[in-house]
């Protein structure tokens, strides 16, 4: 019988919704079919959640210092005594939190980077959290990349009815036309369709989208991104094999007919992916950083500070993050 | 028995697909039984068209200058003779098609200025056919605004499912953000409340985009255009007794639960509204010029190059603005 893979999962920001998620992911069954959960954060607050939602406490908690010593073979909690319960107000921001909250990817990193566990999926962060306790990044794929000295990587969103894959991500609407490169583009282009061929079992087709309005029609509107930048990239990884074509208008690249023919939309900024993302798999989405030398997954849903410690949260994306770190990582062995 | 509407419909490019909707749209049961529709195009390029097709040809022509000498009753053409069938490349960019749209709009524009038809629906014209003929303006409802002299406009996207309207439109990406200021995005939103108000009988409720992914974050991403532009343009319309909240994250605005809740969506950038609009109404769609002194509505998509003269083209979109221009313009009168 295969062995099933350990896949960490962070806490996410424990003013959040990331608590609840995890609890309710360390007890789905399609979860514990697949892979070994184990969740790092802090056992304190993942009792006081589980108490003021009505969930079950997790069982087996385990400290930081004494991870690597023990054998895991049932769902865990790695305590990483980032915070205390009592420090924490639920649905606030607060610099505690952050720093709490980065301390979790950071020891969740280094157990992927020594192969402790096979892949990592993240619970939610709150970057304003994150700002205040003085990480530098503005989230969770740049952390990974800076952590993992990943050259190249990408932000990609995957459902089952569509998969975005970003040029750029958490900068402003402003800054975006200054970062796009033939270079970038191309990069994005080869690390979608080996993510798109890692994820179908076989090579896949890719569009990729224009900047301006109907994609510049011929330069009539924008800086001209379309002929400078994006088609040469395009020619580029057509060179290499690739089957991509574009630039496409980006306002018809996701109408059925249009997103069906393709295995990967190319986009140039958050919002021109996401939206459409969020349309058609809202809170069902899992974001995978592409380029990073683990697998890493993660939630697509934020804090939802609104709403936490509340028991209301769907921990469906969280699932499916989890679901998808375990197919990318493979099978696994159990220590 | 209430006299039906007289509805101006501009044939569009001749090369593109304009001129066999419009075809389509006359013959339609559904428009006849709600107005008198009357095109603005070429008789002979309509002829033609209708032979490729294998459509029905226009039965009742006028010249252009006995028009308004002559009492209009049933579906007609306005023969506007700007240019030869025979000239006409389907599916090219001309300058000569962009020069010949261009005529029946002015014409159009003019009859309904004088009164002799009481709104103008516009099939597609292509943007880079009116530039090589000279015309300033990028699209339709910069023309509009000129020819009507129209001080404050926007554009909107109506289908059943969703309203959307828009701070900027067709300019280039990296115009967006210097071209939104607290009286532009308070104008957009009167105009939206105003015109919601006419659609669905009622005042309805308003959202409004932010520019950032996000929204910005708090400022995290950008240039705060969320807290210097937005917000205060919100809050003045609030003072006004708008029904309006936001500037909300783009990427959630769209969501099934959250577009259900509102009537209209403000949005700062074409593709922000464009791309959620056309994935849920594509080929469905119209678009309507807000702040005319004359009712305008246009089909949502293009010229269809690939397809023009072939008799695939849907009328869906044409039909659907020429029934919502004769419900905004009202009873009319038979002259």
């Amino acid at each position: 019988m295969a062995r099933l893979p350990v896949i960490g999962v962070t806490m996410g920001d424990p003013a959040g919704v990331g608590p609840e998620v995890c609890l309710r992911a360390l007890g789905d069954p399609a979860v514990l079919e697949r892979c070994v959960p184990v969740v790092f954060g802090d056992a304190g607050v993942l009792r006081a959640v589980a108490e003021a939602c009505g969930l079950a406490t997790p069982a087996d908690v385990v400290s930081r210092g004494r991870w690597r010593d023990r054998p895991v073979s049932s769902p865990a909690v790695v305590d990483c005594e980032a915070i205390e319960a009592a420090a924490v107000r639920p649905g606030e921001v607060a610099a505690a939190c952050g720093r709490a909250a980065y301390v979790y990817i950071e020891t969740a990193i280094a157990a992927a980077l020594a192969g402790e566990v096979a892949a990592v999926a993240t619970a939610p962060i709150h970057k304003e959290a994150l700002r205040l306790a003085g990480v530098a990044g503005p989230g969770h794929t740049e952390i990974f990349a800076v952590k993992t000295a990943a050259p190249r990587v990408c932000m990609m969103l995957v459902a089952d009815e569509l998969a975005v894959s970003f040029v750029t991500t958490h900068v402003g609407y402003a800054e975006v036309p200054a970062l796009l490169t033939p270079e970038r583009v191309l990069e994005v282009i080869e690390l979608t369709a080996a993510a798109v061929e890692r994820l179908r079992g076989r090579a896949g087709g890719i569009a990729v989208c224009g900047l301006n309005p109907h994609a510049g029609e011929h330069g009539l509107f924008g800086g001209s991104e379309e002929a400078r930048v994006i088609a040469p990239a395009v020619a580029s990884a057509r060179e290499k094999g690739i089957d991509v074509f574009g630039p496409v208008p980006p306002d018809t690249a996701f109408v059925p007919a249009r997103r069906a023919a393709v295995d990967g939309i190319v986009c140039m900024y958050h919002d021109q992916g996401h939206i459409p993302f969020k349309m058609l798999a809202f809170d069902r989405g899992v974001n995978v950083t592409l380029g990073l030398p683990i697998v890493r997954t993660s939630v697509d849903h934020g804090t939802a500070f609104d709403i936490a410690w509340q028991g209301r949260a769907s921990p469906a994306s969280l699932v499916q993050a989890i679901l998808l770190a375990a197919r990318l990582a493979g099978p696994g062995e159990r220590t």
